[in-house]
């Protein structure tokens, strides 16, 4: 599991979140308070929108506490749009290639969660893809998997869907390999205008998600990185949130539900 | 803070102490009992003694618990004197310069401790190093300075005597300072034939220190690796050990009471 | 390309080979003489043999000639079997888990040459895979790839066979993908008994095979590490060396042949 | 010896001058056509100014070539004044502490060159610092010592006078240790407003330093980045070069000329 914020709104340096406050995301890389694990040291990533339509990418295998150029470019890139990722892995090495966020194009995606039992899926799953996304594969995560299945499922033209379709391939696969389909999934993702995230679980304790206001924007993140001053709202669980420039809309997220209707 | 855990005795593979045990260096570098900080993720090292007189050292900057390279090398490495560490920095960049075990020669030396107010007396002691030793200096802790300080107290010759002596160089730097002195050591180090290891606190509070008989061998550790079999001992404050092929030496170990006997 | 070194023999230490010749392995991923290009400087790996039947793996991503870490475990490491390498790459990020040797059970492998087209034909090739192999994908080079494939083709049984069998799947899926098929293969591989290379292009321009009497054992390398001292053997296209305890044997090397025999 | 670029005047991409010309700063990693050695391989740095006094700063030790973080880094930000450069080492690890630029406050530096004997020189150089600069020195070359000596020297008030006075402490030092004083500087420097650069050397043959209008701009650098657009100007041996937004003011830098003045 792992720990994630993420901005959208009038640009602001990203220390404002990643590193200052009293509980920042880097605090959380080595103490965090809802995780299932306090540390969360395999790596680090920023995703963060600027002068181009693609993100920007910085990731690195050290503890986030650790590395100096973290802190520095957060000190110094200001952005109205940015992902960042402190990482406990759940299996996959600790590389550049599977730390979060990744990047697609316009697009960047950060998870924290995980499929059970993914080793016995994952090659299906990897020989479901098209030819195209199929080589972007670049590392071995569970998570990585999760956002070449979404940009095969039609992410830049429908977010929500896509996620959900991609889900129940996830589902799928569990089921055909006889498993009990089993899939924690609290991510966030952005094409560089919008910014979307979803918390789903198939049991009763989908990872937390969070979201406040923050000066001229809005954050949403794994766990509050500052009790004192946010309003912390609760996204419950089985919620796919939008957050645009002119605001926030919630809507459900229910991948199983949308099969069993299919199926009827 | 940091944790540690040396080996003496007939060679083993450096994982039955490194990695293997339930609650092995790699498990403490994540989740420790006794220590300050349950993280000890600031890099880490190992120095082996084998086949030269001069110890093998093998140190980088990522968590032990995440890099593959020292798994491989401690199944693999066979040794009847080895030091192994890893680290919480109290100070000092996450850089391998800045990792333990440090060696000079055929010897090597890593500690679990803290210089209090080592940024204001750090000038004034490398500046007393000798032309020789000053040169070894590659990092900025506290930690391989005060090695440093033993090197040119004569550690070859005498290493209680040693250890002794670059504690007052401290703490009489501290006085000088004007700053109440404040030292926690708790270090082993080795010319490769002898393993010594001193616990020491200016206050209450030394660093722990356990020993305990392991195989055709002997262990001395910051805490115990493994709870079931072992039969651990504690080391009390104040001590200077020295293990060697024939037995294990205990003797007190008392900085502050030497000089004033000197002064006296 | 790249450049490697192996040793089959009497135990020794490994810097006799890979840092302290006057044209040693270090000194060729700063200059090499016969390699495309001087610069071998993506990441450098060991594979040795010692104290188990499986080896062990020490691999980085810095240049060869600015890790400490490998040059003390050089001085202190003696085998009588191991494989180094510095790596050029050809394609496929600079990650630990592209560096070479590759390992597999005992089975340890690298590579210097390259698969022309690979991008093309990467994805059929690694559905070609059996499952238990294709698990054991970590990286995303076609040398990981070209050692899974011999792996799938009974390597352990029949290592001659398994490679030319290996071989002619990345020659036919090439032909598949309408390319004009072109391999260049430079590799050695050992399962910690005997110690096999190829040498094989199918062109004109195999990468260059030297092998030496060295000590009590033979080297066989990518170009030769001592002008002065060896006595340097070249190794022809289209050959198949096995080294062992009681001698070498040089076979011809012919994928293609074999298919059109087969064809016939 | 290293290879280095700076630009001050519109702000525009860092890749502009960093990895998009066909003999960009990042080919010059790897192939330099007038540096001592073509590979400049150990390590890279990027000081830029944008949104505050001080500059950003981003240092590895991978070869500037095969960093993936570098590459995006480059692609993103955008910078009206900023300083990069690849390395390669004369003395000194490679550590992140060691790459160039360093920064202290709000300057930024880095260096083409070398300081003869400097292990002989280096302790009493560093002896010499004032308590405030000794403090900040965190690596080990003779480059960040050099920058440390100009601070030192009163760097933000007079940029040109304190380069003369460091390279007199240098030369000084170089003869009271019975050393033939010599020094090879051509260095870059910056207070986030104007861009200083110096060639020298004690003898003839100063590391090459050239200027170039860019864009709506001006750069200077080890070597020409674009054979074919740019209209290089070579700047001669001793001369110190500021550039400022309203031009480029070329004046001599005669550190020993000065010296002797002095004791006439």
């Amino acid at each position: 599991m792992c720990r994630w914020a993420a901005y959208l709104g009038e640009a602001i340096f990203l220390e404002e979140i990643v590193t200052a406050p009293s509980h920042s995301l880097i605090v959380q890389s080595r103490d965090a308070r809802e995780a299932k694990s306090p540390t969360n040291a395999d790596g680090f990533g920023l995703a963060w929108y600027g002068g181009r339509p693609e993100p920007g990418l910085y990731r690195d295998i050290l503890p986030a506490w650790s590395d100096p150029n973290l802190k520095s470019l957060c000190q110094q890139i200001r952005s109205g749009l940015f992902l960042a990722h402190v990482r406990a892995s759940t299996g996959g090495g600790t590389s550049r290639m599977n730390c979060h966020p990744f990047i697609s194009g316009r697009w960047s995606f950060m998870h924290n969660g995980q499929i059970h039992g993914f080793e016995r899926i994952r090659r299906g799953l990897e020989n479901s893809l098209s030819d195209a996304v199929y080589d972007r594969r670049s590392g071995s995560t569970d998570s990585e998997l999760f956002f070449l299945l979404m940009i095969d499922e039609g992410l830049s033209r429908d977010p929500h869907g896509a996620a959900t379709r991609a889900a129940n391939r996830v589902l799928d696969a569990s089921r055909r390999a006889g498993l009990d389909p089993a899939l924690k999934l609290t991510a966030a993702f952005s094409d560089g205008k919008a910014l979307h995230a979803v918390r789903y679980a198939t049991d009763d304790h989908a990872p937390t998600l969070y979201t406040s206001a923050f000066g001229r924007g809005r954050c949403i993140v794994s766990e509050p990185f500052d009790r004192e001053g946010g309003e912390w709202q609760t996204i419950p669980p089985s919620s796919f949130v939008t957050i645009a420039r002119d605001g926030m809309v919630v809507r459900p997220f229910t991948p199983a539900l949308a099969e069993l209707a299919l199926a009827s």
